[in-house]
């Protein structure tokens, strides 16, 4: 076993305080299988003048931005993870203001009162259930990161927030694709099921050039299957030119302190 | 609308009883969407001295074979339907003796009281719900008889029966693969949820040569995907070697009076 290798199943079993506690000390690793019992969600933070439209494209498109919360204007203690800090307690940030784009590791800096924080549901809250279920995920066991493309298949606008939906994928054997479908489907907070099963071209999307994350190595016999994915807000902030615009950096999630099976049913 | 087609519309309306009626009174056509809130059922016939076997085979198998009802040894009056005959009430049968294979309109010739039959679940209960779903059934749009092929993937045994899983296919766009995924694997006693989604090759297919039915017509983006088929018993009996077999001739299914919303908790 590599030392990476190592140091992850290490931090696998953590929980979730105790990851959120590091990564607010400045561990910066993908989110992907780290206490895999637990909802991961991710965060976007519009200011208070765009929070009413945010939220519109939100509702209007619910498998890319499954909504757990909205916070109050300037707080940033989730209920999802009560204790935690959503401006320290991921592993890094992307920050858009004014056209230019920075990851940071914390927002302490950029702060403001008038900040409005959504936590949206995260596709790696499936990858506890989907190990349960006995499904490969290659990605994971490579310690690469699940790659993300911008589809051509469009949002329901709520100006000013339009643009494509983003789209996570997962490699997966012809015979374990229902299997992934039917547990997935189990989370629509956490996006749902696979919105597309088959040819990437067909969405526009080419899979040796994700927009973030690693290429995938497809095996024969793979089937390509895509997930709606939390970027698709960060590509609609950026369309609508907001002045500023912050969300978790890809794959750098918060760990909540729901467990998944909870969150079947919803935010209680 | 070709008179082909409003004649299926036609059909599509009778009840189960009026349709098994014109069944039993010569009418050969493709069950495929008639009746579309009844469960469909395959019917294997084999002699009283394979029938345990055969009943091993099917609990082995239950993807391939799942059992809604074993009648005693020269009945044919199913529970499923009752008043229906299960020597007459099939638009056709296969029947294959001692290595001849002839396709008949009833199996009145050669019944005998010692004959078992087996009342299968069958992939056309999933036409009805599918299509409330919205999903698009374009071999059922234009008539043509839904594909089944052999694939490479290998039954559990239970000597003599043994042999490759037969599997149904349609071509789904890819934006429609989770949904049918979701409906079907609402009916376990019909297949149940697809053995494959994706590569034809991986299980040994060629999509332009099914064993029975049409070839299909792929549209740019439509994903293959696989149900395991009650053709599999069929290919098990050859393979076995079984001095007698009946089945349901392809596409010609016993149209039950049990509501397929009913079926999704098994048979009461």
């Amino acid at each position: 076993m590599t030392l990476a290798r190592l140091e992850h199943r290490k931090l696998t079993a953590l929980p979730p305080a105790e990851l959120r506690r590091r990564f607010r000390a400045g561990l910066d690793v993908d989110t992907a299988g780290l206490a895999p019992e637990f909802v991961q969600a991710s965060v976007s933070i519009v200011p208070e003048e765009n929070a009413a439209d945010f939220l519109a494209f939100c509702t209007r498109n619910p498998s890319s931005c499954p909504l757990l919360e909205v916070l109050e204007p300037g707080q940033w203690e989730p209920r999802a993870a009560p204790g935690a800090d959503v401006r320290t307690d991921l592993p890094a940030y992307r920050v858009a203001r004014d056209g230019d784009v920075v990851t940071v590791p914390d927002l302490l800096g950029v702060w403001r009162d008038d900040l409005v924080a959504f936590i949206l549901g995260c596709g790696y809250t499936h990858i506890g259930p989907l190990i349960e279920a006995g499904v490969s995920l290659h990605h994971l066991d490579r310690l690469t990161q699940q790659p993300v493309y911008v589809s051509n298949i469009e949002t329901r606008p709520a100006d000013p927030f339009r643009g494509p939906v983003a789209v996570s994928m997962m490699a997966l054997p012809g015979d374990q694709v229902a299997t992934a479908v039917r547990v997935t489907a189990r989370y629509p907070f956490a996006h749902g099921a696979p919105i597309w099963i088959g040819d990437p071209a067909r969405i526009g999307i080419d899979l040796s050039a994700p927009a973030t994350g690693d290429p995938p190595e497809l095996a024969p016999g793979d089937t390509p299957v895509f997930w709606a994915c939390s970027q698709t807000p960060w590509l609609a902030a950026a369309q609508a030119g907001l002045p500023f615009f912050a969300q978790h950096a890809p794959a750098r999630m918060l760990i909540t302190e729901l467990k998944a099976s909870v969150l079947v049913d919803g935010l209680a």
